[in-house]
């Protein structure tokens, strides 16, 4: 079940959110970023938030706001974490065609993600899946926790 | 001269952006956006900004900030507004200039324009012309007043 945040989620996203901004290897927030800034930043009043719920429990929360401003206004970008012990249940694919109809159904003509790590190999292979397009490559943009400089990505595609 | 913002700079500031605004042809932001708003996405906490004066008045206005926050934080965003009836004097590649020494200074390592408009053909020179690459097309990202619907470039190089 895909549906809008309760306050009583906050505890459950902060804990999918957790581990993965610790871990620093898919987002680029902070790896030290305490929850209420993270639920600041995930909750902000600029994005319209779902929870994905299975067996009862948040797994996965994912975001879709308008990209740019103005002129750029008809593009969606959206971000996806699913829990770390429920990935391959096909829970952030089941997120990302959720977020492209509620892109949809909030106006927007098209989606972009601005900063998909190169090194998360899955994540952009399903989102070549889902229709989107490498359009744009940053060199060296991702400073990976490994110590190594990595490209970022930039992926598009009509809704 | 290229200096701080002053307080008293406000209304040259505005004197500047609006007319950009109101054109809506380079940037997006929305055409009918209100000086306040304005001045307070341009003199935003998270940008260091500076003003480009000569002949005793400001001619320009530019910003550097962080592109992405986290591991991607090494990368800055930067953005520039020539004075319309000040265009043709370099004051857009003097800024260009300062805004890489600015963002060195500041520890950047690189600089990315997110959102280029392709029908910008002379910011598309310059920006070449100062050592950036198109790493991105963003396809139909931009509508234009014109009615048309345009792509919009991702411009990156390293400092």
């Amino acid at each position: 079940m895909i549906r809008p945040v309760a306050p009583a989620d906050h505890d459950a996203i902060w804990a999918i959110l957790e581990p993965v901004i610790r871990a620093g290897e898919t987002l680029a927030t902070p790896r030290d970023m305490a929850r209420e800034a993270a639920l600041a930043l995930w909750l902000s009043p600029d994005r319209t938030v779902r929870v994905l719920e299975a067996d009862g429990a948040v797994m996965g929360i994912f975001y879709v706001r308008a990209n740019q401003i103005g002129g750029g206004a008809h593009v969606a970008n959206a971000g996806y974490v699913v829990a770390d012990d429920a990935t391959g249940r096909g829970f952030a694919r089941r997120m990302c065609a959720a977020s492209m109809d509620l892109a949809r159904e909030l106006g927007f003509r098209a989606m972009q993600f601005n900063f998909v790590i190169s090194t998360n190999e899955r994540a952009v292979a399903l989102w070549q899946a889902m229709g989107f397009a490498v359009v744009g490559r940053l060199p060296g943009a991702f400073a990976h926790p490994s110590g190594e400089v990595v490209d970022a990505l930039v992926m598009f595609r009509n809704l």
